[in-house]
């Protein structure tokens, strides 16, 4: 079956692209840098529902959007996270966190309502952390 | 310098044993079922900053401590999460989840207040997730 991502996941978060496996997602929550990485493979719920080399291929994009952040927002510390409590599709946060953000040192999820991104900045982070992706990740057309 | 569990999760945790890269814990929570990674390398605080090979054997002991998981709770889902918010050392929690348990579906962490094991419940629950992983893992002495 063609993957789909969950209606849920396309209204909370601007879609960027596609990695060799995963559509790359920021979530619309100016609070906090937080980025999504979703395999697309319909139907997977668990991180070790994966093949093997499906796995290591998440820990590979998983590691370098992590970098990519890292140079980008400077933050105190990263949150990586598949909860999937309420929307079962396999997805996993990617959230630079500061010791000065509005959840601190609480995790993100249902702490705050989200505050929706304004343009330009909306634009500014998505072309930012793709300029610092490019030279570590392949796009895929689709 | 030679790796050393953090006191918070030594106060916080029962050391079951060390698999080839991480020390196995239990959260000593008995509200869910919640076990710990901790990659036995002193000073990382992410998963980026292992080596590849070290990023690799992290998903793979990931993924046989959550069908571990699954064989012997059967959750409705697997929480797992890298935050260290508020312990640096890098730890991947593994939580099973149901949409009977307390918190759900809100993530567990600062949701309650922990409710520590008693004997004998403890003991079962450890050596029933031993059991489950000695197919799957090799432990190391140390």
């Amino acid at each position: 079956m063609a993957f789909e991502l969950h209606p849920r996941l396309s209204q909370d978060c601007f879609e960027l692209g596609s990695l060799k496996l995963c559509r790359l997602l920021l979530m619309n929550d100016s609070q906090y840098p937080w980025f999504v990485l979703v395999p697309q493979h319909e139907g997977v719920r668990e991180i070790y529902e994966l093949s093997e080399l499906d796995q290591f291929e998440l820990m590979r994009e998983s590691s370098r959007l992590s970098r990519a952040m890292v140079r980008l927002f400077n933050p105190d510390k990263l949150n990586i996270a598949a909860l999937g409590n309420i929307v079962p599709q396999l997805h996993l946060h990617h959230i630079a966190r500061f010791v000065t953000d509005p959840a601190w040192p609480a995790p993100v999820w249902g702490k705050l309502p989200s505050q929706p991104y304004l343009e330009p900045r909306r634009r500014a982070v998505i072309e930012a952390l793709k300029g610092e992706l490019a030279q570590a990740v392949e796009w895929v057309e689709r």
